[in-house]
């Protein structure tokens, strides 16, 4: 337990109006969007500079206080909940764009910007910063990092991980380490920078990113195709890139996904016939009118040839923004109906299908309903557990039966447990599918080399640190 | 010193037909294209299978024998060098494609393939591996994901690492691992891919990968574009890109490149006006005739304001094989003429003619004379510093100095030591400019949880691992 000298020492360092322990903050700073989820912090940190964050840590590491590091705490696997107390270190103040270098095509950010701000700013420039998780209105760029944030466009531009050339970190003992450099191509030791990325706090606490950007590709064609069988528009996934076509977003949503989010969101005007099973939204974008058309002629051709039904082609702005709203807002929808698990299970592309299948099957063997939906171009599912009326017991004791047997298959497809959410606190249980002891061994190893007294975000991504204290 | 019973032991291990001690046959593994280096092994081990990669790193480990893992020997840093004597692991019977998985856009291919092999193995199914060192027609994969090999097409599709999705590989104690999954996302655990790759064979021996693969654009433009002013050429590259387009190559070359590669190969044949000092070798591609030639238009409009010369647009494919020729024969033309220290600097693109400027001046100050050329678009240029009539004194101290300036620049300019050839031997000097003491002792702390004895090519990247024997 977190003594009241110690926050009197933390309080000095932030300053009192970085600091606080009142409760109603502290329960801000408690939950994150996974499931229902609250772990108390004992105190909350918003520092300003970087200075700060190494005098927090360098306090906290002696005084083996835990330190969660947390952006907008829009998390889906509990990577922000501080499990074990200690300090919550809330990096909302680290919000400037410090520089669009637009000579370099690069920008250097800190964590605490949101997303689309960030996103907004550079095209602004003409340029294209393209990860865009559905959170992105809200989410912060430091979570991003975190977890690897994908989203939709990561299909033909990659992940938070592909644009990121430099990381400033302040580790466990305060010190302040650089991660890479300006630079396109790096093979100058040890890639800390990927290394960083996706360790979800526990490795160093990321006070300034440097991101490379592209040219921003202005013109775009969107376009929703409906199918009777939900197993069609799965193959038709794979079949898109095969006909060589990379589009820049290829997204799959089950009829039920759509229909709650329908409900949910009056200000989306959309007719969904009642032979429609799932759809497919898809977006080309390029530079060039006509050459994007031929792509999507393309892709018309493979979606027909998958039994696709009317294929809605969104003519205006209007119409595009409301078929991306309707994307963006399953999650919060599904949400809005009942507390549900989010596994994040991705497998290649081509195994959609077999997964798809596999999710409803294991739902009927362990009595619970799924809501499916996600980037089904990069072969990642997003399956939404409903809660609904289930017991606790159920909860707690079948549904884990039940994803330990999705993930089970997923691993045996070729995939892995998460493509975008991270492992945080509610995916751990199921490390041991993916990983062997010896690799979980070589995380912990790194773990340790890292931070040795596991104060950084602890109990998260591996239980059993072995701390060396 | 190996002792002969190890010898005995090692070949018991291999087999006798896959193991060595012959004078000829060490020697052949004693040297790369580093200079004129050379370190004898005691042995070099031609493992066969994983399991025997297995059983040879855990009687290594046991007795502190070196293992110095060896592709095709075409580094240029000295990273294949077994500059401690032991063994040399020499992976070239690891040579098959195992599957080209045309339903995910996927390979696996073992690590003693020819990079080319691979390249025309996936084209043939019309898919698309980009990575292509110069060497790529005798380098191995495994060589390419010990160094992060880039190569021309990086600056629009990337370097080696942007397309390994999973790796298999053996620990120093011989177990076997995997890294990743056949996923295009993965947010699961510690990214022990990525830190894999560019370890130059110091933290395991990568015995499959897992590629993803893209469509292959089957057209593409090419042109040479010369300038009076090499400075001229640099500002032309990161004004390219500014304007929109992302070429599929962008490779600068000053005047002597092009002299000494004409003169090394009488089979191309270009005219080269006496004012030329610089080129810029640009391609396109895509799947498109007429989007590319606007593509094109843009470039040229862009070249032709940077007061470049007329340009030479390869009509047939064989005058654009005799531009690639040209451009991938210029390291072997240097060699050919003198032995030569290659640095293989990178910095933002938009620094390239200041960096350009101070590798001429520091030339001039120190006494020796430079070829450049390299990966414009990327930043990366290649700095060939040529020993010609230097004494002993000079090569050795004085040349030396001179690096060191560059590279503090390069690292002042935002920029580090290496952008696709990796730290091996011989710019471990130089690692204290890039990184602290700090980075340094988080990279040794990796290297000791991966391999606590210290076995695998041991002397590389850099120095004082400590090892807890």
């Amino acid at each position: 337990m977190i003594t009241s000298d110690q926050l009197n020492q933390l309080k000095a360092i932030c300053g009192g109006e970085n600091f606080s322990i009142n409760d109603e903050i502290r329960a801000e700073n408690a939950s994150d969007e996974t499931e229902d989820l609250v772990f108390l912090p004992d105190a909350v940190c918003f520092p300003k500079t970087v200075d700060q964050v190494s005098a927090i840590l360098r306090y906290c590491n002696e005084q083996l206080i835990p330190v969660t590091t947390r952006g907008a705490g829009t998390g889906l696997s509990g990577g922000a909940l501080p499990v074990n107390g200690g300090i919550v270190l809330a990096m909302k103040h680290f919000n400037r764009i410090i520089e669009i270098d637009e000579r370099n095509l690069q920008a250097t950010v800190e964590p605490g910007v949101i997303t689309q701000v960030f996103q907004e700013a550079v095209i602004e420039k003409g340029l294209y910063y393209p990860p865009d998780p559905s959170s992105r209105g809200s989410s912060l760029i430091g979570g991003n990092l975190a977890h690897c944030s994908g989203g939709p466009r990561a299909v033909k531009y990659g992940v938070t991980r592909d644009y990121v050339l430099d990381l400033e970190v302040v580790l466990a003992n305060g010190e302040v380490i650089r991660t890479g450099a300006r630079v396109l191509k790096n093979s100058t030791g040890y890639n800390l920078t990927q290394l960083l990325v996706g360790s979800e706090g526990t490795l160093g606490v990321i006070t300034k990113v440097v991101f490379k950007l592209i040219p921003y590709p202005p013109l775009n064609k969107v376009l929703l195709a409906p199918f009777r069988a939900a197993g069609d528009a799965c193959l038709a996934v794979s079949a898109i890139f095969r006909a060589g076509v990379v589009p820049s977003a290829l997204e799959f949503m089950e009829r039920d996904a759509i229909d709650w989010t329908l409900k949910f969101r009056d200000d989306i005007s959309l007719n969904i016939g009642a032979e429609e099973q799932a759809h497919l939204l898809v977006e080309v974008d390029g530079n060039e009118e006509d050459e994007m058309m031929r792509q999507v002629e393309k892709i018309v051709a493979v979606l027909e040839a998958h039994n696709c039904m009317d294929i809605y082609f969104a003519e205006s702005e209007a119409q595009k923004t409301d078929l991306w709203k309707l994307r963006r807002s399953v999650a919060e929808a599904v949400k809005s109906n009942s507390v549900y698990k989010e596994e994040d299970t991705v497998v290649p592309r081509a195994e959609l299908p077999v997964l798809l299948e596999a999710v409803k099957k294991t739902g009927e063997k362990y009595g619970f309903r799924s809501v499916c939906y996600g980037h089904a171009g990069d072969g990642n599912l997003h399956v939404n557990i409903i809660r609904g009326d289930l017991s606790e017991d159920a909860w707690k004791n079948e549904v884990p039966k039940g994803i330990r047997e999705i993930f089970s298959l997923v691993v045996s497809l070729g995939g892995t447990l998460s493509g975008e959410h991270g492992i945080g606190l509610v995916q751990q249980p199921y490390m041991e599918i993916a990983f062997s002891e010896q690799q979980l061994e070589l995380m912990r190893g790194i773990k340790r080399v890292f931070d040795p007294k596991n104060i950084l975000n602890p109990g998260k991504i591996f239980t059993n640190i072995h701390a060396q204290a």
